[in-house]
C-alpha cells in the first residue's frame, strides 16, 4: 500500500502551496489506492524520526510503497506515474517528460519560491526593493520563454498531461499571488487554468492540509 | 550522434561551476562518442537561435542525438546513463537515482546558489550580511542532513556512482570557496574528495570552456 506523508496545521495562506499538494494531485489523477500520514507541521512532525526515516530533509511529502522509501516531490510524481502504467514509454518522451519536471523544479521554482518569500515572509527586509524588482525582472523572462514552448500545446511533453504538467502548474502557484509575472504570458495563464480546472486538482486541494479525522 | 552544446569564453571564476560540467562529466563517465557545439557566452550565443531551437530558456547546458533535442542538466546526465545501459533497471532503483537527482537540484541547489550569489555577484547589496548569514545556516542544515544519509555510503543510490552523484557534486561547487558550509560535514566532504578524484571529472574539468579550436 502506498502512504503519502502529507501536512496539516499550517497557516491558511500555505495551502495551495504546500509542495505535498503535488502528490496529492498525483494520486487523484492515477486513481490510486493509498493511505496518508499527517504530520502536524505546527509541531514541526515533519522533522521528527517518522518521517526523517523515509525524508532525510525532514521534508514533506515523502512516499512508502511497502519497503520502498521515497522523497522529494519530482521523483514522487514521477514513481506514481510509472507505477499507475501511465508514464511514457519510449525513451525520446521519457526524456521530455523529465526534462520538463527539472525545468519546473530547477529553472522555474526558485525564482517564484523567491517571489513568495519576498511576499509572504521578507516584507520588511532591508535590500527587499532591489531584489524582488530583479527577481520578478528574472520570472518574467522565464515565464516568456515558457509561454513561447507551450503556444500550441496543452501538456509539456506534448503527449497528454502527466508528472511534468502537475509539476509546473503547481510551482506557478508560488507567484499567482503577483499577476505581473504572468501578464504578458497568454499561453501560460491558459495551460494554468486548463490545470486548475482539473477534477482532480480541486480533489487534492480539498485534501490539502485537512489532517486526520478526530 | 550526440551533440553536447556547452559554453566558452566565460569569467575565469566560473570554470568549475558552469552547469555544462554535469554533462561533460557524464560523457567521460561513460565514454560516449559526441561533438560539442561551443557558444560564446559572452557574446551571448547561449541566448540565440540555435540554442533556443534545443533550449527554450536559453541556457546551456543543451543535448541532441539525432532528433531528439533535451536541455535540463539533471535529465541529460540522465537520458546519458540510460544511452549507455548504466542506468539503474528495476523501479526502486530508478526511484532512489531521480529522488537524489531531483535532492540534488532541487533541495541543495538553490540553497548553495545563492551563497555563490552572494559571495561572487552581490557584494555590495544591502541586506547582505543578514541574509548570507541565514543562507548558510540553511545550507548547513541541508548539508548536515546530507551527511547522515551518506553515513557508510559512496554513492548517494546505493547501488555505485551514477547520475545523482555528478549532479550532486557539481552543485556543491557553489560553496566550496564557503568552507563553513561543510565544516560538520565529514561523510560529504570525503564523498566529494572521492567524486573529484575520478579521472572522468578531471578530464571533463580540464575540457570545461576550452572552446572551439581556431
Amino acid at each position: 500500500m502506498l502512504t503519502l506523508y502529507a501536512a496539516y496545521n499550517f497557516p491558511a495562506f500555505l495551502k495551495g502551496v504546500v509542495r505535498d499538494l503535488r502528490a496529492l494531485w498525483a494520486l487523484e489523477e492515477l486513481g490510486l489506492p493509498h493511505d496518508i500520514r499527517w504530520l502536524d507541521t505546527a509541531k514541526g512532525e515533519q522533522r521528527e524520526a517518522a518521517n526523517r526515516a523515509v525524508n532525510p530533509f525532514g521534508k514533506i511529502p515523502s512516499l512508502t510503497d511497502g519497503e520502498l522509501k521515497l522523497f522529494e516531490s519530482g521523483a514522487i510524481v514521477s514513481y506514481l506515474y510509472e507505477k499507475a502504467g501511465r508514464a511514457p514509454r519510449d525513451a525520446a518522451a521519457r526524456a521530455a517528460e523529465a526534462q520538463w519536471s527539472f525545468a519546473a523544479l530547477n529553472t522555474v521554482e526558485p525564482v517564484l519560491f523567491e517571489i513568495f518569500m519576498w511576499d509572504r515572509f521578507w516584507t520588511e527586509r532591508p535590500g527587499r526593493e532591489t531584489r524582488r524588482a530583479e527577481v520578478i525582472s528574472v520570472a518574467k523572462t522565464r515565464i516568456a520563454d515558457l509561454d513561447r514552448a507551450l503556444a500550441g500545446r496543452t501538456s509539456l511533453s506534448g503527449a497528454g498531461f502527466g508528472a511534468a504538467d502537475i509539476l509546473m502548474a503547481t510551482v506557478a502557484r508560488f507567484a499567482l499571488h503577483e499577476p505581473e509575472t504572468f501578464a504578458d504570458a497568454g499561453h501560460v495563464r491558459a495551460y494554468l487554468d486548463a490545470a486548475y480546472a482539473r477534477p482532480a486538482f480541486s480533489r487534492a486541494l480539498a485534501r490539502q492540509g485537512t489532517g486526520p479525522e478526530t
